[in-house]
């Protein structure tokens, strides 16, 4: 499973008004709080910031590298943007997010193509969103498909299949986890990806409804997660279904998570 | 979702206890709290009772089905006791269970032959406990076809595909899953259901564990669980990952269980 923290998100007050004030330290204490609670990249995004986003994202990129020693998940549709925080980025970035939209993809695609850089390949195109698996098949097809001949090893690629809100329509949960699944077994080898918040859209009670979505999504074979990897109850439910999906050899990781008391059971 | 309360089981000594004594009140206690928890069945048990064990099932029936109206599961292996069973059951009952293991097939397959009873057919043969999807599958293709052709309709059949504990192997968890969505998929109309707690065997925080398998097996397709139905966070995760499956018309069980505060989220 591959985590990535999504609290450097400038949507968030706490980090928009960190990065306008320049405050490098309550940036870098999250960055490192996210890595030791587990996250494999450290997500930036400085998307409010129109006008001085691709300024503050090289910031963000720059401090957040000087606190840990682990890779960005460089998080902008902007291409420009993208681009300019990975001449910054020291080591194996991952880019969110590629995806069908026309304008976005032809920016990105001479990005990718070639590098070692690991891709998130959004599952949206010019006609919207996708409802249905079909309809996420299809865009994720074109995407793997043009990523590869465009060499982008399959294993870079992380597809987002874009979870949509339950409370929309019953079946928005079903059919995610129908295409990652399809997703999983089409292409031995590709990675799946997602945020989970939007499934409990316009609900109570959503940190709990987002934490057995998370469940089910492994259960269907999904190995990557968009999440606040400081929430405890969410960790130990990732740690836990991985163990029931059989990731965990011996389930070594769930004996000791058990035993760390770091976790919420 | 059909879930079958697990509580009146000879194998928990208070259970036992009751039995020997017939205690008519704590039995009926059960069975009544079983059924406000949201029971579709009530499972009865006196399997460990060798010799007694058909009379102490008729009085279990006889006094589950005197404080509360809903149906029984009838538990035991011994198909005559199942049969005197039956004989004092009022309405449609369950049989838990048939398999595929010689004298108990050919014993109970007239039994339920041409009846409108719900059978539980478990996947489980004289070649022992059944390891991987594959042999599953086998057990469960012969089961149901053996059943259909002697007028037992896939909609009265429930699927026990057999959770083994996962710290034996790792895989165990993932087998069963994959054969829950492969029988839910090859035989359209046909249920599936399972205990949960052999998934936890051996290993700590055992609730938690079987909760989070019970919620992966929504995500593959599980339509039926033998569970203890007091148990509040089980039934808030089941409730939660149904309607995430997409089996909660506009999110209205969830909201409703949600607000009634019965639950524990």
């Amino acid at each position: 499973m591959i985590i990535v923290g999504e609290l450097i998100n400038s949507s968030r007050k706490a980090i928009a008004a960190a990065i306008e004030a320049q405050d490098v330290e309550t940036i870098q204490k999250v960055a490192r709080d996210e890595l030791t609670a587990g996250a494999n990249y450290i997500d930036v995004n400085a998307g409010v910031f129109v006008g001085k986003e691709a300024d503050y994202l090289k910031w963000l990129v720059k401090i957040v590298q000087e606190a840990v020693d682990a890779p960005c998940c460089i998080d902008s549709p902007d291409p420009k943007c993208v681009e300019q925080a990975l001449a910054v980025h020291k080591g194996t970035a991952m880019v969110n997010s590629i995806s069908l939209e026309k304008e976005r993809y032809n920016a990105l695609l001479p990005v990718v193509a070639g590098t070692d850089l690991k891709v998130v390949a959004l599952c949206m195109s010019d006609d919207g969103m996708p409802e249905t698996t079909e309809a996420r098949l299809k865009i994720a097809d074109k995407l793997i498909n043009n990523l590869t001949q465009h060499n982008v090893p399959l294993d870079n690629i992380y597809v987002d299949a874009l979870v949509q809100p339950i409370a929309t329509s019953d079946s928005f949960g079903i059919e995610f986890l129908d295409a990652i699944q399809a997703i999983m077994n089409n292409y031995p080898g590709v990675h799946s990806i997602c945020g989970l918040s939007n499934i409990s859209y316009g609900l109570p009670n959503r940190k709990f409804m987002n934490q057995l979505f998370a469940v089910m999504g492994i259960a269907k074979g999904l190995d990557g997660l968009i999440i606040n990897p400081l929430d405890k109850a969410m960790m130990a439910s990732i740690i836990t279904a991985e163990t029931l999906a059989g990731r965990d050899n011996f389930c070594v990781n769930y004996l000791e998570a058990y035993r760390s008391d770091a976790f919420v059971w």
